[in-house]
């Protein structure tokens, strides 16, 4: 008899076609986490672009001629590598290739998979959106922490910490963001925590409202900090990153709901 | 040689224990988005209690064996149903059963899966939350819309259209809502979206501002509506859901990315 998985390498999955661009959402840490679809692209591809937030074990898991370029770029940089990358993903479309573009967590949220689908859109070529879990969901998620809780919240708010300039995102509007909901969840906003937690303070969000820091989401060296918003100011330096903020009550449920611990961490695909 | 889905059926996944709970985001509409571990799932589980969001095409992917037990339940309804599922879930778990808790897009993302989780902790049950990809962010990926994009937007903000009493929620501050972000993305919004239109503009949202509706996000019969925050007094009665409601300029982007038309569509994995 068949594997559950075998019976997926003669499923109908659409055609991986030469002179196209998948871009492909990772997800979250774990390789277990990206989608079937994801997987199955990883076995098409004649290369794959990736990103600095893509688990190398999830790299191992990909056809083993597909030729693998780092396309590694630290967040808040000037736009110029972006361009290269974007300019790379065109050239090998152009060449006949496959390309795989992979990305941490959802290529849509912050993951600035829109301005390369434009630029390949402009440039004629055809390519596909292969969306992926948020680390802001899915890495909370393995810290326990839910991002919606009808007690809790009907809104949830996500932001990035830093803008293309590398400092706090001047369009937005912290006072509104402080009462729009009660959960807010920051991407790479390890940096500027302190500033932030600042303008939300002043904007009155409670001192006393929990925050959960947590590192290398949904891997087996997870690490989460529980603070308070009025505490940020002596956090210590050496936080490791990646990293999601989560801001608001929410975060309780982590000291009921904490299942990533002693054997579930210990599995490499999730 | 092996085939690239088959590798898996020999990899090391965490071992699906009976008598525990495994809460399993399916994604959006079409089957191929599941995660990889959420399809692993479907192979080990004993029993399958899914909810109305979920597409019957992944269902038929879960092992023959596997009992399948419909808990479809309409937002905005009492709690009383949700309390006769939980238990259901606890009474499987207590029969020895592998439980697949199977939801609609993410079980965290306004799904409800933090109170299940609750619950089968307060009662002692060993669980695992496999996240999915949300339909606010992959079924919008599907219509072409990026939920952020640098020019745009460095926050976005997630609410669902209604509480547990089926009304408009009456814990969301419309006006900081309005101005917190350029982006909304609304869940189970259809019902009361005259409703929730109008208080976004009383808060000074442009009655130009694009919504798109995207109804059946990620299957075949995807169905997208383009409108503007000012016109939606003038919807049509009939809009097909479960629906993603998304307010904002990122709409735009669809004009040049919508990607998912024509062969594309046709398929049914994704």
């Amino acid at each position: 008899m068949k594997g559950h998985f075998a019976a997926l390498d003669s499923a109908p999955f659409p055609l991986f076609e030469p002179g196209t661009v998948w871009l492909v959402g990772a997800g979250p840490g774990a390789p277990g986490l990206i989608s079937v679809l994801g997987y199955y692209a990883l076995g098409q591809a004649d290369v794959i672009v990736y990103d600095a937030l893509v688990n190398e074990a999830l790299l191992a898991l990909a056809d083993p001629r597909a030729e693998r370029l780092y396309a590694g770029k630290r967040g808040g940089k000037p736009s110029e590598k972006q361009a290269d990358i974007t300019l790379r993903l065109i050239e090998l479309a152009e060449a006949g290739k496959r390309v795989l573009r992979l990305k941490g967590g959802d290529p849509f949220m912050f993951g600035r998979g829109a301005e390369e689908a434009m630029a390949l859109a402009a440039r004629g070529i055809a390519f596909r959106i292969v969306p992926g879990i948020s680390s802001g969901l899915g890495g909370l998620a393995y810290a326990g922490i839910p991002v919606t809780h009808r007690d809790i919240n009907h809104a949830v708010i996500f932001l990035t910490g830093h803008d293309e300039t590398g400092g706090v995102p001047a369009s937005v509007d912290w006072a509104a963001i402080a009462n729009a909901a009660p959960v807010i969840v920051m991407f790479m906003a390890v940096k500027h925590l302190r500033s932030i937690a600042q303008r939300l303070l002043a904007a009155g969000r409670d001192p006393a409202d929990r925050v959960a820091i947590v590192s290398n989401a949904a891997l087996p060296d997870q690490m989460v900090l529980d603070v308070t918003l009025g505490s940020l100011d002596t956090l210590p330096e050496d936080i490791p990153t990646p990293a999601i903020v989560v801001l608001g009550p929410v975060s309780r449920y982590r000291d009921i709901l904490d299942w990533y611990v002693g054997e579930a961490r210990g599995n490499a695909l999730g």
